[in-house]
C-alpha cells in the first residue's frame, strides 16, 4: 500500500487544495492531507478549525483523511509510513523555495520522496491568501473556497474587526 | 495496476534520467520509458540507439521498461493504460514550459495527471545537452552518464568528424 | 485619435492573439495588427497567408486592421503615427526578452510607449509554436485557433510531407 | 472618454511612480492615481501624507489627479467608469503576482482591463521600499523622489527615532 | 593591495558563509567578513554573539578578519578602501534583487564594484533561515552550520521558549 | 599575480563586454580576454575578426589582452595559470544557465573559480543578438558597439546580402 503526504497551512483550504488531494487520491492508496499546526500568529483560522474546515472538504473523498502536525513535516510522514509528499505547484509559487525544500527533505529523509503535482489552469491565481484578501475587502470568493467555508471566514473577518 | 509513463529524448542517457526511472520505480507498480522517435536532425543519436542505451541502463530496476514512441505524448500514454506522466524537473529546466506541457496536456487528455519529480542535487546542473558538449571538446563525462554510454557517445563523436 | 500597433509573427494567428487584439480594440481608436514579414525559414505559413487568416480573423473587430512589414517595429509605427506598441504577456512567454525589447525601443523610439496586456487565464498556455506541434501530432486544435485556421494547418501539413 | 485608474500605495512616491503616471497621461484621457488607504502599519507615511505628497507630484500633468479609496481596487475603478487599470512592471517587480492580481482582477471585474507599462531604464532598480531603506541609513536619496517628497522623508525618520 | 567586503547578518554564519569566504580569500588580498549590526528584531542571535561565532568560524583563513557595521554597506567599504563587495549568490537566492542591490551600490558608490560567487553545488539549498527553522522543529543541522554554532543555536532556541 | 580569463563569442564585441573587461581588470593584475573559435555556423564574424575588433577595443586597458581558444573553457584557464573565470550577468540573460555552467565547471576543475560581475545599467538591454538584429534591419547602433565595429558590422550585413 502506497501512502502520501499533503501537507500545508490550509488558511483555509482553497478549491484548489482540494483538486490536488482528488487527484493525488487516484495515484495512491492512501492520502493523509496534514494541516500544520503552528502558532496562529498571521493566520486567521486555529489549527482545529482548518483541520475541521478541511475534513468537511474532503469527505467526498474516500482513501483521504485530515490530520494536523508539527515539528518537521519529513519526520510525520516518516512516523507514518508515508512514501511520498505531495505539493501544488503554483505558476505563481515560488518554485525556487519548492526546490529548497524538496532538496532539504532528501538530506533528512532520503527514503522519502516528494512529487509535485501541477495545479489546473482555473486554481492557478488562487491561493489562500489572495481568498483571505479578496475576503477582507468585502468581494466575492464563491467558487475560490468550499462552499461551507464562505460563512466560516465572513464570521471570522467580522469578528477580527469586532 | 498503476502504470506511468517517463516521457524523453534520452539523446543520451544520464544518470541524472536514471535516477527519475529509479525513485518512479518505488512510486508505481510499472514504469514505461518512452523515448522519442523523433527525426534525428539535432540529435546525435538514432531512436534505435536510444532506445538500447536507455534498455542497457534500466536493466537493474524490475518494474521498468524501456519503450519509443511516435506522436502526441498522451496518445501514446493513453493508449497504454497509463495513469500518470513523469517528469524530472532540474532547477535549471525551463519551468514554466514544463507547465505549459503540462496544461496542454490537461486540455488534450484530462484523465492523464502529470507529476514532477524534483532532481537530486548531485544531477541539478546535469542534461543531455551538456553531457554532449562536454564531451565534444574532450572533456571526462565519467558518471554523468552511465559507463556504457561512454564509448558509444566518444565513437559517435569521433564519427562526425570522420 | 490614438493609434495602437499590434506587432508580430502570427504562424498561425491563435484565439489568444485575437483576444488580445480585441482587447486592445477597446482602448485605443484604432489597432493595426501588423504581421511581420519575414523569411519564412521556420516559418509554416508565408507572409501572405498568415495576413489573410489574420484578416478573416479580425473581420468582426471594427477598428482593427491588419497589415504586413518589414524593418524595425518601431519605423513602422511611427511612420503610421501610432502612440503605442501591443504586446502580449503570457505567463509563459519570456518576460526578460519582452523587458529587453521594450527597453531597446525606448531607445529607438522615446516618444513610442509600449504597452503589454496580460493573456486571459484560458490562453495562457497558448502560441503558434505549441498549436503547430499538436497539429503535427495529429491532436485537436479546435478552440485554439480561429476555425477557417483549421483547414488551412491541416492542409499546410501534409504538404510539407507530400 | 477613456479613463484609466492608477493604484498604488505610494509611500512615498518615487520619481518612477511618476514616469508611470506622465506616460499613462499620453495614453488615455483622464488618469486617476489612487493611493491606497491601509492601515499604516508598516507604512512610513498616513494615508493622507501619501496623497498631498502625490498631488504635488502630479500637478504638472493636467489629466491626472489623485484620490485615495479602500475595498478592492476593481470595485474603485468600476465605480469611477474607469475602462482600464495601470500598473508600472519593474524588472525586479514581482511579475508572477501581477500576473496573478490581474487574473484575479478579471475574475472580479470582467469588462475591466489591465495593462502594465515598463519601467523606464533609469527608475528599473527604484523602488518605495529602496528609498527607505536608503534614507534611513543616511543616504542620499536625490532624484529617486520628487524633491519635496526628501524634506518629508528625512523629518519622518527622525520622528520615527524620536 | 586589494580589499573586498562581504557582507551579510549571519544568523547564524552557515557552512556555505564559509566556502563563500574561503573563496574570496583566494581572490583577494584581505577579505573583511561584515557582520550588519541591525536590530535583532526577527534576528535570532544578538550582533555580538553573531560577530564572534563568525570570528571562531574564520580563524582559519589568515587573511579574512570579521568585524561588524551600521549605516550603508557602500558607506561602511568605501571607509575601509575596500574595491569590491563580494556576494554569495544561491540559486534559491533572489537574483532580481540582488541585481536591483547593486545598481543601487553603483548609484550610491560607482568606484567600488560587486562581485557575486555562485555557492558550491552542497550549500546550494542551505541558508540561515532553513537552518533556524530545522533546529527550531529538532531536526538535526551537523554538516549545515560550523561545528561550534550548534551547541548555540540549540541553547538559544531552548531559550526562546523558556 | 592573479590572472583572470573573461571567455566569450564577441560576435561582435558591445560596450556592455568592454565594461566589464575595464571593471575586470580593477579587480585582476591581468586579464585574459579569449574569443571562442568555434565554427562561424549562425556567427557573423570569423574568429580572427573577432579578435582583432575585441584588440581594437581594449588597447587602452594596459593589463588585458585577447586571445582566442578552442575546446573547454576551463581548460584553457587551467593551461594559462588562471585563477579565475569572469562572467558578466545581464538581467536578461538566463541566470539559471549560467549557474549551470558554473556548477559544471567546477566539476572539471575544482580550483578554478568563477565570479559574476553584474552588468551596469545602460547596457543590461545590450547583447550581441540584439545588436545584429537591429544593424539588420537598418537601425542605429551608436553607443551600442565600439565605433569601429560599426563599418564592420555594416559591410558584413551587406555582404550576406549581396
Amino acid at each position: 500500500m502506497r501512502l502520501a503526504v499533503y501537507p500545508g497551512t490550509f488558511d483555509p483550504v482553497t478549491t484548489g487544495h482540494i483538486d490536488i488531494a482528488a487527484r493525488a487520491s487516484k495515484l495512491f492508496d492512501q492520502v493523509v492531507v496534514a494541516v500544520y499546526d503552528r502558532p496562529s500568529k498571521n493566520l486567521l483560522f486555529t489549527t482545529e478549525e482548518r483541520l475541521s474546515m478541511m475534513r468537511e472538504a474532503i469527505k467526498h473523498l474516500p482513501n483521504v483523511t485530515a490530520d494536523s502536525y508539527g515539528g518537521l513535516t519529513v519526520e510525520y510522514a516518516r512516523r507514518h509510513g508515508a512514501e511520498v509528499i505531495v505539493r501544488g505547484l503554483r505558476m505563481v509559487s515560488d518554485f525556487e523555495l519548492e526546490f529548497q525544500m524538496a532538496l532539504m527533505n532528501r538530506k533528512l529523509a532520503p527514503e522519502l520522496d516528494l512529487i509535485c503535482l501541477m495545479t489546473s489552469l482555473e486554481y492557478s491565481f488562487l491561493s489562500s491568501s489572495i481568498v483571505k484578501e479578496i475576503a477582507a475587502l468585502g468581494g466575492c470568493v464563491d467558487g475560490l473556497v468550499p462552499s461551507h467555508v464562505i460563512p466560516l471566514l465572513k464570521s471570522k473577518l467580522t469578528e477580527g474587526r469586532g
